[in-house]
């Protein structure tokens, strides 16, 4: 009877989920307890339908790219399962799939919503007594909105990124004795974790000078009002604003109607909606939206986070091998000075479809700016560089062979 | 009689123009022909009004931040000097200040408008007989489009900045099955060559599937046709668009009057415009600026760049104390393979004003895509890599002391 390791992520790509999945490869390769690893091809709904690679011991080369290639390396999907009770048909057709491949052990890297689909599955497999299959979740988000851990992979890069970027947009836009007001749109549709990170721009150079988070009520005349006040000042002025920024009604600022595939209001446009208010006043206004690179951009990967997430990876194989299921690796923070990290096993349950909100203690709504506890918290994610293996100036990114099968 | 040196910048930032800032400095720092070296600030424009600082050599350590530090470190204008025989008030105020200062030496760093003040302004000096005053051009500028040399220091690292980020987010956004159509909007009012790095992007990962530049008519039929075609092939698309597109009658693409669902008149650019068309058409779509960072981004910088950068800043301090007067330092390739450059003297009565095109054997009518002739023209300098001393993780900028009794 073989033990087979499949591999699968879902969701947003984050510039570190593929670090992870190398984490769970290799860590499976290494594994005698296991025959056979595979890599399910865009995220459960793809390995429904059939589609999965093997990858082999002679791959591994080519697989330590992995750790230097944006996106979703064997693609995503944003399937959500329904509860198993109302509707088992996909998971017959999953279970279909686990029998041919001999899968015992399921790593299933993502966010919020995949986590749902490792409680809905881990559930699933309890309640219908199958006890030789096991799943357990990867985190994986830049929002870094996961509840029951100190953070998750993938955030402190993209704070990293936005850190730098939202410094050297500052010192660029201070050039001239009379700048613009500019409106520098994040991303963060419930969370304000990546607004916030702007604020560690002040390391560098300088950072914006008032941050407006999705967890607070958005006032239009009041942020009228704090442009006119940083500009009369200092002839040029920073913000940053969340794409979930929404009224006291809770009403998004900006909101277009559109709905995506999960039924969430499509965002996006917030900053140019505002930059279109300023300009009316009378301002000189540049909306900026940071949007793709926050969550690709590789140069700006932190150490921590590139170690971390694969560790993770690694975490969620020996979790496996020890038979836990409908769980997920968490970080739990035992110390901030020094740094230091532990990895616990929490359940899904707890964390699918959930949101971790900021810290109130992170956030200044006086000054609107990040504290200095903020600061203490986020620092030690955004340590450390890692450097890139770059061929003609650029990094050579992963790609398997028999990927290209199924490509599209 | 003291012979003493000022160093002034104007037009828009790239990573690199501190860089030269620096070169040139240092270069009269050093020089035991110069008495005192000073930094005009905010161009022509801020020093007419009695913004200069002096740059001590106790001032060197400090000085070198200016390698890492992206914006005009000591500010910019876009000051155009008017003829002087039209009105020479200007001209009247700048030796007035060039006479307190004891200036002999001026070293102007900017792009085609910074070009045409070194051409009036060595002019003026000319046609007054002013015989011991001297003014010399570094050229700077993104968009690489000065004449009378190879390429502009910037354009390098702007270049690799954004085939970078593009193949990163052709990762990320061909991470699902179905994936959108994306349309890339790049700088470049009047030349194509930061759109058509672009296509550098190949070398990493994948490119866009199709570029359009400014130096040729835009047909949106054919380019929803071309949307059409990618996709049905591909089921994700990617459009790198130049910010300056127009149609066959030079109309700007996206100056329609176009107003948001707001009634607020559409702010973004050219690629929201085509979005906007593009979803109407019922693709799903997203438009992404590149922004800012394309030209402030410090991670992707490239050796080649912020070494000639550098260089063509102490060039210009030695054309200077040669007695040349009016020139430009500008690039001249004197072999491919390997990459060498020369530096030579241009006159700035030929650049200024200016626009140098791509040449068209760089780009391909039919394909929509760069060529092999382009690949080699540009690989070179995007080339090497220039680590950033960090504290905390990020980079620490130039700031001058006694620069604050200037700020703002």
């Amino acid at each position: 009877m073989e033990h087979n390791f499949l591999y699968m992520q879902s969701g947003g790509p984050t510039a570190v989920i593929n670090a992870s999945a190398y984490g769970a490869l290799s860590c499976a390769l290494n594994s005698k307890e296991i025959d056979h690893v595979y890599a399910g091809l865009y995220g459960i709904e793809g390995f429904m339908d059939g589609k999965v690679i093997e990858i082999k011991k002679e791959d591994r080369k080519e697989l330590s790219y992995l750790l230097q290639t944006p996106g979703a390396a064997f693609g995503s999907c944003r399937k959500k399962l329904k509860d198993f009770r109302d509707d088992p048909s996909d998971y017959r057709k999953i279970d279909g799939m686990l029998d041919r491949y001999h899968i015992s052990y399921i790593a299933y890297n993502g966010g919020n919503d995949s986590m749902d689909t490792v409680y809905q599955y881990g559930m699933y497999l309890k309640e219908e007594g199958i006890r030789d299959r096991f799943i357990v979740g990867i985190p994986k988000t830049v929002d870094n909105d996961l509840t029951e851990t100190d953070h998750t992979p993938g955030y402190g890069s993209a704070a990293k990124y936005i850190a730098s970027a939202f410094s050297e947009i500052v010192a660029d836009s201070s050039s001239y004795e009379k700048g613009k007001v500019n409106i520098v749109e994040l991303m963060g549709r419930d969370a304000g974790w990546l607004t916030l990170s702007s604020s560690l721009a002040d390391l560098s150079g300088k950072g914006p000078d008032r941050i407006y988070l999705p967890e607070y009520p958005f006032d239009i005349h009041e942020f009228l009002k704090d442009v006119e006040s940083v500009y009369r000042e200092k002839h040029v002025a920073f913000f940053a604003v969340s794409e979930g920024i929404a009224d006291q009604d809770g009403r998004p600022i900006g909101e277009s109607g559109k709905k995506d595939a999960f039924g969430h209001p499509q965002l996006g446009g917030v900053s140019s909606y505002l930059a279109s208010l300023v300009s009316e006043k009378g301002y000189k206004v540049r909306a900026i939206e940071f949007n793709v690179p926050q969550r690709c951009d590789l140069s700006c990967r932190s150490k921590t986070d590139v170690t971390e997430a694969l560790i993770c990876g690694e975490k969620a194989v020996q979790a496996l091998l020890n038979h836990e299921s409908g769980k997920m690796v968490a970080l739990k923070r035992v110390s901030y000075d020094p740094y230091k990290i532990e990895y616990v096993l929490k359940d899904a349950s707890l964390i699918g479809n959930k949101v971790r909100y900021i810290d109130p203690s992170y956030y200044d709504l006086k000054t609107k700016k990040a504290t200095e506890a903020f600061f203490s918290y986020a620092l030690p994610l955004i340590e450390g560089d890692v450097p890139l293996q770059k061929e003609h100036g650029l990094p050579r990114f992963f790609s398997l062979k028999n990927l290209s099968e199924y490509g599209k």
